[in-house]
């Protein structure tokens, strides 16, 4: 049982956090901090946290874990505030979707009590944001990822590890670089090219006849166009180097398509295409067995 | 009131077609025709069809509308087939995902008969396939595109546009060319990028790793790769100029976005990104409030 957890950034995040962990009875005491009055006070109305934080020193104060749920941007100067006050019973996580920066920030930031810092992304979101979109059961079934840093201490990393195991999550351990290399492959990039499609139509002399045949196809093609800007701009600076890369070999991949294109090379394109939609049926195969056992086991 | 309809292929689109009909009380007799004796056998079964056609001059004798709902590659055999046979009051439609194509095999199969022809594109679809897929509501408030030829005739369009709206279409005309730019923008063109995305990850050596944080994002990304290679092959293919027009504007976008990337450019990147966000969320609103509208329009 946790006595004290502070949740700096109190909307889907950090709030579905807080939900999940009240309603395992895992925490006796939220207190919630952030940039917006108005959200602590929504999520202090909706039983999310239990008190609204009046300094960093009182957020962390005797807390036993901090979760970061801010926008990735705000990491290092959130940690540069409660640096002073981290005691050492402490132990702090965060949320964001890219991990190098992160780390580079932390260590900035935390200097000798960088071994307190336990950087983390849970692997789930909804189309919805802020205090009013938190749901106790936003994790379950879904992963997180630890990005451990090699001065954390087993017990420490438990910690973090046995929380979001009480919010229903699995929990998976890469290195920062591994996570980063990682999420700028199946995350990352798909978002970047979902974007260069959408402005790529967008911006054509015809473009409303064109979005008048677009169909479901598309629709589910640039979901993730409909994410926010500022989040995935800073996402895409933040990984620059992995994405970069990615980016490179998918347009030598595009290169390679056109060529057989071009040529009108069918076995080729067919090449590319059966594998395509067969290591996907793969991997929805393995992901839908994953679920059922997930589920299995929680029962 | 149509006395009688020949379907070449009586899967999930000429199927449909053929059970809406039905439904809508809009037909008498449905003859079908195809290289499957077994589909031919469930879809009389399921009583999508009411008889097997024993020769291409069978199904088309006497028929006031034939549609050809099979792969595009066959819609020339298939006129060809069909061609000695054709009657003056017969018009003939297809069903086929590209025009440019259908409209040559069509003029070389057809002959001085090609005004009987009108070309079309039903956009609807399903996961599944097959007799067993069809349903009769498949295309209520979905488009169909005829793309009309120059010799075409007023009334053997209606013909084939009153049966489809038949069936809960709303019809839209393009010239085989526009559709064919059209249809390469929004749908042929993100299949290429989806079968490429998923061919590149397939094809790392850490490819099990990656697949295994590939989330919710990137299965809805790369839905379209789920779709039949051979099919995507075809339609590459079929409409090779105008995807490889696209595919390289696609190309000079993700170079440009490369180039901001790489200069850390938030602004630039921020630009991009927001009119993609916002120039979908503009799409559906304007396609949500279409929909609604349809709604309306038929109850």
């Amino acid at each position: 049982m946790l006595k004290k957890i502070a949740i700096f950034g109190v909307g889907l995040i950090g709030g579905s956090f807080a939900l999940a962990l009240k309603q395992a009875g895992a925490v006796q005491h939220v207190v919630g901090a952030g940039r917006s009055l108005a959200s602590l006070q929504r999520a202090l109305q909706l039983g999310i946290i239990d008190a609204i934080a009046t300094s960093p020193a009182d957020a962390v104060a005797d807390a036993d874990l901090v979760l970061i749920a801010a926008p990735v941007a705000q990491t290092g100067a959130i940690l540069a505030s409660i640096a002073p006050y981290l005691q050492i019973g402490t132990v702090v996580t965060d949320a964001g979707s890219t991990k190098g920066d992160v780390e580079a920030s932390a260590r900035l930031a935390l200097g000798t009590k960088i071994s307190q810092f336990v950087p983390g992304h849970p692997i789930a979101g909804r189309e919805s944001n802020g205090p009013d979109a938190a749901i106790a059961n936003l994790y379950v079934g879904k992963k997180v990822v630890l990005a451990t840093l090699p001065e954390n201490g087993q017990a420490d990393i438990e910690r973090v590890a046995s929380a979001w195991r009480q919010c229903g999550a699995v929990i998976h351990q890469l290195s920062c670089a591994q996570h980063d290399v990682v999420f700028a492959s199946v995350s990352h990039l798909p978002h970047l090219l979902a974007y260069a499609l959408v402005d790529d139509i967008a911006n054509k002399p015809h473009a409303d006849m064109l979005f008048q045949y677009a169909a479901s196809g598309f629709r589910d093609f640039t979901r993730i166009a409909g994410s926010s800007p500022e989040m995935w701009r800073d996402i895409s600076l933040a990984n620059q180097e992995a994405l970069l890369q990615e980016l490179d070999a998918y347009q030598l991949k595009l290169t390679q398509l056109r060529g057989l294109l071009a040529s009108r090379d069918g076995p080729g394109l067919d090449a590319i295409y059966q594998n395509a939609q067969q290591s996907r049926h793969r991997w929805i195969c393995a992901i839908e067995a994953a679920e059922k056992q997930n589920k299995e086991g929680g029962d």
